[in-house]
């Protein structure tokens, strides 16, 4: 299963150029968008939203994940295994919450370097063949060096803010709903611009237009409003601070 | 065949969560996207541009289809059998008019709950696996409870009102182009926001800019303009009214 | 390969519904979807634009090509071979800069009509049945008549203006960077909109913030913007005109 990861848009050629790519390479081997909307130039929200889309995919599954405003530049291309599911990116960061977050995790720089390669591009012309040997199951070992640990790494704690806001308006934090492995008390209000919100188990326990917080399929603790668009009523956007009413400050900096 | 048919939206990861999970319950079946961007929250409309769109698709095609505002609460989950295609989705009405219009219906509720079942995500936990089985050949029987007929049963007669706007502005509204077996009368006009609008074949056969109706490529009543957006010239949005001059209300109500 | 280059848009349900009858006519194909965003209406832009995605292309790919303003008008559908690529689509002049720039190239008219023949849908109904037979193997020598050349043929030169903004801001042009063989002269400034702008290497190399021209992944002329939308910085819009300082006008018109 190969599934993309990035930042590259829908509406432009890039995810049908990684395609391709990926169908010169491994003919017939099927793709799957995850999401393409991350947020533009933002690997930090980005290595969160990777980490909680993640979870569930079966052992073997192969990511391509790119938000890479280096490209280009001297940051490394790598490969990460982390609990048996494959990596593939640039060492900015965007692997590294999921790496850090991993029991079992290796790394490699890839070595390898395709004829031509674009200056802007590496996602469809360094990454794409990368993952799809990955995924067609030949591991391209000729290609990469082993590496003791990725670069650049975010913190793996909680990130208390707004990481992604879909096209209902709900806002999706990065606070694990299960934190510690507990899951978030239900009983505590989330604070957000000066608003409080409550706990609700589902939508359809809310009011209609009533603002509130739930953990969300993806198991992160989500804002929204049953039947609207919580950004727009809480007039939030990506990066915005959010607080667990009650919880320690020092398990969310 | 399995098509997806959702108010998820392309931008967010909803789609891809529901592929990787057709996926894993039917490794290489092909998945096709029929529509994202049904007017959120919206069943009625959904229900007859899911009409629309399935005319035309071959037997043995499988429509997951999934607008749910009450997923969480006490609504079924069930599978319909329309004139040999198959519809996984809510019973909120969204499949009742394609129902209500076929020949031959069966019906079953989804007795089945997976482990884990999130409480806002059913199209991912619930309805992707029943569609990939089905769709693979494989009817879940063991897990679906024949049923008389949908709980959620809409009006099956014309929609007068605009159900989808596309990016070029056309405005497709609930009036099919075949009415009782004949041709809405090409020489009639359709009143929209207190304009009367002429019948043009095909674009071309407008003058450019010129608003006009016709009867689109998925058989239903379409308001247009040449090489302009009908929406923004005359003010449309969904919901709103349409009428045909000249034809008997008792037809459209 | 059997790739989609088309207006239809992400949102609409026209490029599912294409996909349906592809999969009708060629069970199990796998189909790319390159770009759907096309400037609505203009074939002219769209012709640069598909020459310049389809270069790296393997041979033996297929390109359904379709921005279709006159579609139920007059105009011919055509299937070009391009040095060993195949376009099915319009002969609207959107195949013609490809086709002009090959160097080996047949021309055959679509001679075959499918029951039904939708008036306003032939990506569906037409142009689909003959993508999906080429890249199945099977060419419909039985369903085309050979031509001597396409009948709307636009200017192969460089076009100087912009023809897409991908959703980071960038602006594409119609200016190719190895302009008769040798590259864009790296040195030389662009002007848009009264604004001079120098040349990068790589996004990294501007300061942030700061407005560039490079040679993007598919080889055009782009307008950028380090970390930031050329776009809405530089007021740009498609169509507006692009002018390589010191370069002789000749070259550009």
């Amino acid at each position: 299963m190969l599934l993309l990861f990035t930042d590259y848009g829908w509406h432009d050629p890039y995810v049908g150029q990684v395609k391709a790519a990926i169908a010169r390479h491994a003919p017939g081997l099927p793709v799957i968008d995850l999401l393409h909307a991350v947020p533009d130039f933002n690997p930090h929200a980005g290595a969160h939203l990777l980490d909680a889309l993640c979870h569930g995919l079966p052992a073997g599954a192969v990511v391509l994940a790119v938000v890479d405003p280096g490209v280009g530049g001297p940051r490394e291309a790598v490969v990460v295994e982390a609990d048996g599911r494959f990596l593939v990116g640039p060492d900015n960061g965007l692997l590294s919450v999921l790496a850090g977050r991993s029991e079992t995790c290796r790394t490699w720089r890839i070595a390898w370097r395709p004829e031509p390669l674009s200056d802007s591009f590496h996602g469809r012309d360094l990454f794409a063949p990368i993952a799809a040997w990955i995924a067609a199951g030949v591991f391209p070992d000729d290609k990469l060096t082993p590496m003791p640990a990725l670069q650049v790494q975010f913190d793996t704690a909680e990130l208390p803010r707004v990481l992604y806001i879909d096209h209902f308006g709900n806002a999706w934090t990065g606070i694990r709903g299960d934190i510690g492995g507990g899951m978030v008390e239900p009983g505590s209000q989330i604070e957000v611009n000066g608003v409080s919100l409550p706990w609700r188990r589902v939508f359809v326990e809310a009011g209609k237009g009533e603002a509130f917080w739930h953990v969300n399929s993806s198991g992160l603790v989500e804002i929204a409003v049953n039947r609207g668009s919580a950004a727009e009523k809480l007039g939030l956007k990506i990066g915005d601070l959010v607080r667990l009413s009650g919880s320690p400050e020092s398990r969310l900096h």
